[in-house]
């Protein structure tokens, strides 16, 4: 049961003009011929499927950071959240762009790091130091 | 009220013999001449300071992520968290090792996405797709 | 493994009295002649089942805000959480009430963008605009 | 200092013509004179700013929901997730489109339950019923 | 603006009888002459401040844990969710009930190191080794 | 696929002398004469399954709280973050250390409604009651 999706995955050849238009898109900008299930489920929505892969490939796009970096956040994220599906698929596409297992196991030390301080933090309330103001 | 330290402030005048020796590190690792707030509460428990600074020491130093790149993921984590102090503080480090205006903005942008996509995935539930799966 | 109950599912046959008169009342209250998993577990406890069961009935129940959508409402928490138990149960709760496929595309959408729109506020912090103070 | 935004808001009169633009439609779709603190910080980013304008505009338009419904899931998210500014702006929203005090009364009881009985059930794990699966 | 209720708080003067008959209750139990703002707050909808206040009565009370380690509890799960309110709040509760310095500096170090490594396992996915699975 | 680890076991015959100084002292520490996973695959990293290891070791042992109440902690923050593995892993101990049925109904109990009442005060932002605020 566990995994098992709330609503039917529609393949390229049951979807429309619409769904078939963005899976198409994917499948070139990856440069792969195959689509993942995150996206299969969205489809029942097609402006939502538009919507989220035009963002996810503006914002993944090499710009101010580069793409690596942007899987490792999306890690960072995933991780904190627990989002299994998340986990397994950014962790497959930072290695697609390069990542190592030595990457991997950093860039946890530092997600782990950032849960426990957070809750340190907000448990004992410091006030922010003045030196950590924005300056307008 | 709202920031009100849970436990006062240690300054460094007040500190016992092992504190002390945390801030000194903690100045001298940073090549400044203050400490802040956090470190400050962290010290009603001297083992608990010496055991947080060092292991932030560790994992924020360069190795097979640079430094900048640690200080996002951490930003990334709080701000998905909502720790307030760890934004500011966060913010004002990645800043110090030369993040831009630009890059920040990026940032946000995937962390936000990420969150989006967490959630549109949490309501879904689309198995996870055996390309992702990792080899053993 | 995954899914196992940590504590063994207390059926109709072994329960208690006091148990039995929820169990009863849950079936009672849902047309229905089976009792979900989440009750069993929780009858290990009879005092948190009757509480949680009561508070249950009495806040889903019709009120100033209608049955289905006080399940869109759980379900956008669930989702939030990443409860997938919470996730599948409110889904078919939901559906039972009237749910369309379109209208829980439609409750991720919104789902997504609160996830999203909160983490750049968390991130940014601009502060609170005066004319969303509340008035008193 | 709490609540000092990370980076200066950007005023319409500051604002290039990409931002400009935004903050135009944003005031003709809500039919006001002002723009509020969200917008203008992240008009930072144009290309975030116009992707998350578009995308709030689509996502909150009346559809298989009806928009007042969609603030209330708006606001149960951000409560989730113990954001302040979505707090109070997406309850200002909701009260413009009609939500009485009874109803945000309400709304924070169901989510309340939710957040509880997620870790109910998080704490014991019960297995999915057969009868939640979903159908395929 | 930060901290502004959302709703005007209900003083005793002006609450109904229902209220009223709340207040002293918890007044009596916990043998003060004041009431905290968390409940004059939720006394916007009576049900809902008979209901929670009931519970946690119930639930805070001795029984197999002692009221002090409910309070930790308490402590921990609102420092893990960052709810301002409910760490002062608890806090305040858990001195009354004999918590030393020493011992919230212990407790907040236990939440810190589960919140690091719940992410540490959430990004790595170990599976759960058989001798941890619950007995039937 | 569920639980499938993102990177091999490292089992005490592949490892290094770093990783099995680490595994003798958590079985020697522990006395036992296995691992469990998570160790396992900490061990890609031998500087973070150390100091995880030092810091778990110093964290839950006796002090100010006792090692029953700390795995209590543990569960509460595991249950409210939803980790699988935490959960089940921190359980078994907690059983180990003489948690009975009851206790872990009692501990879910309280989690439960502070869960719940955390998300009441993140919607309706009772200001914080000067009788909370920390004396200095």
């Amino acid at each position: 049961m566990s995994g098992k999706s709330l609503l039917p995955l529609i393949e390229y050849e049951m979807a429309g003009e619409e769904v078939r238009a963005v899976y198409d898109d994917i499948m070139a900008t990856r440069n792969t011929d195959w689509i993942n299930n995150f996206w299969k489920v969205l489809a029942h929505d097609p402006a939502l499927l538009k919507r989220t892969w035009d963002s996810i490939k503006q914002v993944m796009a090499p710009g101010a950071l580069d793409p690596l970096t942007k899987e490792l956040v999306y890690i960072a994220v995933s991780a904190s959240n627990g989002c299994e599906y998340c986990t397994y698929s950014h962790t497959a596409s930072a290695r697609a762009k390069g990542m190592t297992d030595a990457q991997l196991m950093e860039l946890l030390a530092v997600v782990g790091m950032a849960n426990e301080t957070n809750r340190l933090v907000n448990g004992l309330k410091p006030p922010v130091d003045v030196q950590f103001e924005p300056h307008e």
